[in-house]
């Protein structure tokens, strides 16, 4: 948004890539190439180590340069805020955030915790997570105070589905990233395919880059990341459902999908990456 | 596409609706207003009687009127051309297409069928069906390749999923209609709500509607119909997933979704259809 507004903008990113929640580092580093020719400069693995400036800031020292700048946001991630439940003996989970049951309650009688301060289990790993997005928190919600008021509602999980515009491009991420899988000690076997998001020969049809992660002995659809020009969000949706019913990676490879040449490919990408997994499998 | 190029259209329909096999009458009736409002002329329960003209047709009668025309299109419907079959003795089945198995064999040792000729069973109802979509055809194609070249496939049967556009408005479904779970004797609740394609205060937003159809007993997710302004295509493509592993409409009133202001609503029209039923169901 500030480059759109003329401003000369420079990220300066801790980790090795952007966006390291929903991609990895193959698919970021994409997402950065983007951004980079939209005009944004990205620095990646490197830390803000001063802020500059007296009465306002001027600029930060980044690894060992000095960066001028007029305006200086700060975004260092985002911490459940549990101090009022610390206060009331509400017990935290192992993430820092309240700790809940599947109901939303947590450890005292009669009160529920929902939103960014919640912890809830991921559906693939069963660990606890804090999502901390808003899709997350409107659904915790609903069954806390269904709950509440009496009523009988269970919290399923969290896939993390999510998805973002930057400029002209959507990126989207659902389940788990192989680097997520990992740190899981999950085994993962991918497939990654550039496609269009309509017949090729149409005008308009808009790349898109999709790439799945199936677990390894199971066969099981894990995540999905995918950056395109437009209809990321649902595709997002189409697979977060896959992961949720436990799909394989056979079964997606055949799965029925509806194709007009001014809306979609003949075979829809998701099949094709499906089965660029299936080879490696067999 | 006559339309655009400036000609006057009317359109004569023999059943009560249009896209018989795509949606049921409520949702066809939008479609037809949509056309409608763009200029087409549509006359449903008429029957083109008589074409006119000697040499060249100049109009037909249609119910009792008489429409004069510089152009006639006829669409009377598609049939499997079965004749080749026939002459070889290939068995045909009961919608009077080809009889394959699983790997799309005919009756006759190392011949197989597959695309517009051949019949597959449905997913849901398990009957045999004959969906002539182009999708389907790639699909079987492949099956009868793989095995015709000694490999091993199944071919796992049809939700008939498909979507078109009209002029700007796509109109999608998948599974089965209420009127074809009817015909198959499955008994539905449905549910139907009117929401937007991005956040309602978004510049472009566009209006999109939503039916699915749920299998009364089980609450099995086993249809759903689509008209939208966009993203209507991938939206049918992630019930197709849905009905494919057997999602409960309660499963998905929950389902993980992703969302951004410039991409969707927080609440994804998709789960609030799902809602509607759960209430009807409860």
């Amino acid at each position: 948004a500030l480059k759109e507004r003329g401003l000369k903008v420079t990220v300066v990113e801790m980790l090795p890539q952007i966006l390291p929640a929903m991609l990895d580092l193959d698919m970021a580093n994409i997402v950065k190439e983007i951004l980079e020719q939209k005009g944004l400069s990205i620095l990646t693995e490197k830390r803000v180590e001063e802020i500059l400036g007296e009465d306002k800031a001027t600029g930060v020292i980044a690894g060992e340069e000095q960066l001028n700048a007029d305006i200086l946001l700060s975004a260092f991630g985002v911490r459940a805020n549990t101090k009022l439940a610390s206060e009331a003996n509400i017990e935290l989970g192992e993430t820092r955030a309240i700790k809940t049951n599947a109901r939303m309650e947590t450890n005292i009688k009669d009160i529920f915790a929902a939103g960014d301060c919640a912890e809830v289990p991921n559906l693939i790993t069963h660990k606890p997570s804090c999502s901390q997005l808003g899709t997350i928190a409107v659904r915790q919600g609903k069954v806390a105070g269904t709950n509440a008021g009496g009523g009988y509602s269970l919290f399923q999980g969290v896939l993390g589905s999510a998805v973002t515009k930057l400029f002209d491009t959507e990126v989207g991420s659902t389940g788990l990233t192989v680097n997520a899988a990992k740190k899981a000690r999950i085994e993962t076997v991918t497939g990654t395919i550039n496609s269009k998001t309509r017949a090729d020969y149409y005008p308009g049809a808009k790349p898109i880059k999709i790439k799945l992660v199936v677990e390894k002995e199971s066969h099981h659809l894990i995540g999905a990341q995918i950056i395109g020009g437009e209809e990321v969000t649902q595709r997002i949706n189409a697979i977060s459902f896959a992961i949720q019913k436990h799909m394989t990676i056979s079964e997606l490879a055949k799965a029925d999908t509806a194709y007009a040449p001014p809306l979609s490919e003949t075979w829809e990408p998701i099949i094709l990456a499906a089965e660029i997994v299936l080879r490696k499998l067999q």
